[in-house]
């Protein structure tokens, strides 16, 4: 599972998609618990009833911890995370939907200061059972070059 | 708990600061059985040691994740959470660290399509107990405005 | 968050109503596994329909526990909680219902040792997505007083 | 485990003890995770360290349900449980603390409408590593008789 | 709950039944999180339509682990788990199945080094609703001799 | 991550190595609390002090399930699970101790019955950081063959 991939290695415009997963009612319960939010938008069934959404919506940290997450597979340890730009929630996420991720390296820049390495970008695509995007954001990668 | 507030009175530059939390060992296992990110930099404690970090460090998705939620106090039923800018991971967050999340309203713009609508961006610092800042990121909210 | 509400300052019937919180499948996972009651009442839906109550019930630990959670919203660093006075389980809870807590100001008195201090009564109703109060109890806060 | 115990076989002061556990960070995190309750008393070690009790203490609820929990062990079908009494926190918990419940059968009455019922009242004593008891209740039990 | 059971106490051919668990899909989600194992097969019901067994199937150690967790109840301090032979998965398991176990002395002999200890098989069957056997294994115990 | 792998290309006696995973005591909790084993052994730190092995020790079913779950990276559609034989436990395994699974193909042979499949023993070795072998066990796979 580590494989060394260099900033020369990373080829724009290429993809690669995820393993899915179903977002249960244990996951949000789970997730109000560990970050504290309990908003009704989340927790209380009765009270979604009488919103636009009707039914109680994931959490929008959630759906990201989960969209990334599935990607953590391969561990590249010439690389770093650095941070992640437009990151927006186009979709509500309910209960039961089942969503996978899609990576495309979307931009490749050379590094201002340091000239051994880049910035590599991952456009994320997180996508429901209905081929809709939930959620988008660029994951950008410090990643060192070969020489 | 819940409180209109509209456009008009988010006041730039004012701040709040949230409770602390310490980040414990149980919440890096936790996340790593949420998201499925077992990566040995969360999970495996001998090989933290050959790393430059020598322990084992917070799952950025988790400190994202709780840096939001010690937020999540007043339900504002007049806005909507679009997105989030420039998130950036500044420091590693280690088990037993305790964070605290300051709230910034850095900038107040009209919605560019909707006239009854503006962008609030509430600047997230993501502190920890030596008062470094480990997390930061532009939060985007779509707010009504009163009239 | 930090309030400081002095026994001065606690208005007796007043009155104050939580936020609502569906109970789920997971919370009774959990609260069976935090603590160690695997009775079939909880855990065996099987055995649960040959009984008069034919649905899994919320153990009275867990409707206890988040009847009070929801209250803890305003820290009063001038009072302390000393226990519970007359807690009775009304109404089954089960899988889904969605409860609220109601807090009134039912008593106030002087504490028989310490002048400096008063024993709050605060009376707790956690009410179902019917209306139908399933527990009640009182809650006595020691308090001190102004001066 | 299914045993049945009528009125007539509890005897007044007899005694049972559980078996011991150990309360653990993980514990509170997932109590804190249960019932929303994220008060630094529980949550943030360096907030503690400012305070007389100098560390995190466990949720009251969370000794309460732990140390009902441990007695738990055989199921009667002809008893129901009613309530608690005077529910009492006695001295604070740590994490690591390891409690075992001590048990005693304190009163026996008939029911005032229901002849053939009777209240037993189990009084619950928690008791920590130290042999101090930091937990009391009453706990009510409605009991039918053989005839 | 703890009580000696020496080799010669062990009657072959005697059984016990446990109390009967529903497992739930909080209970996959959970094992899932505490194994690593995010298979589609356990968390992924939109793969799981397109696959023979139409819905999500709980994960063989999850089963296992439950099944033996269900006869843990009398603590034999002159027993230990030696390990489990001829461990077979003979049905799937799904959300909402309830199981119980089934645990036959199968087998007695003596240790080939010890003199004073002997090995005795308790035989696990893990039952379902339908009464269906879905998991059975032997489960090796080496015990002590009174004399 | 999914990969077709039949019978004809496992490769006797080749082996992988996963990656490690420290196991906490978050780990046993939640352990206990999914299999309802709260023998004092796992679960009460200060009974453990008067026993031989002086510390808590991990549910072997737990160290069985992560020892499974770190191999869990590729799905093969064309094997299945059939089974375990020969599992022990061959040493304790304490909170904070780092395992990981070594997998070697130890057999290969035809089903007796179906001719187009055959059975793969993969030999499973839980190692901890002190490359102890802490648990073995035989994994029986039936697997298509290529025709």
């Amino acid at each position: 599972m580590f494989e060394e991939i260099h900033f020369e290695d990373y080829e724009l415009n290429s993809q690669r998609t995820t393993l899915g997963r179903t977002i249960t009612e244990a996951d949000i319960v789970l997730h109000a618990g560990q970050t504290g939010d309990f908003f009704p938008h989340h927790m209380d069934a009765e009270w979604c009833k009488t919103q636009d959404f009707k039914r109680r919506i994931v959490h929008g940290t959630l759906t990201f911890a989960v969209g990334v997450g599935l990607t953590a597979n391969v561990i590249n340890p010439v690389a770093m995370s650095y941070g992640y730009d437009r990151l927006r929630f186009l979709k509500p996420v309910f209960i039961n939907d089942t969503l996978h991720s899609v990576v495309t390296i979307s931009e490749k820049r050379d590094h201002h200061k340091r000239p051994h390495q880049g910035i590599v970008t991952e456009h994320l695509e997180v996508v429901n059972q209905n081929d809709e995007t939930v959620l988008v954001c660029d994951h950008l990668l410090i990643v060192n070059k070969k020489s």
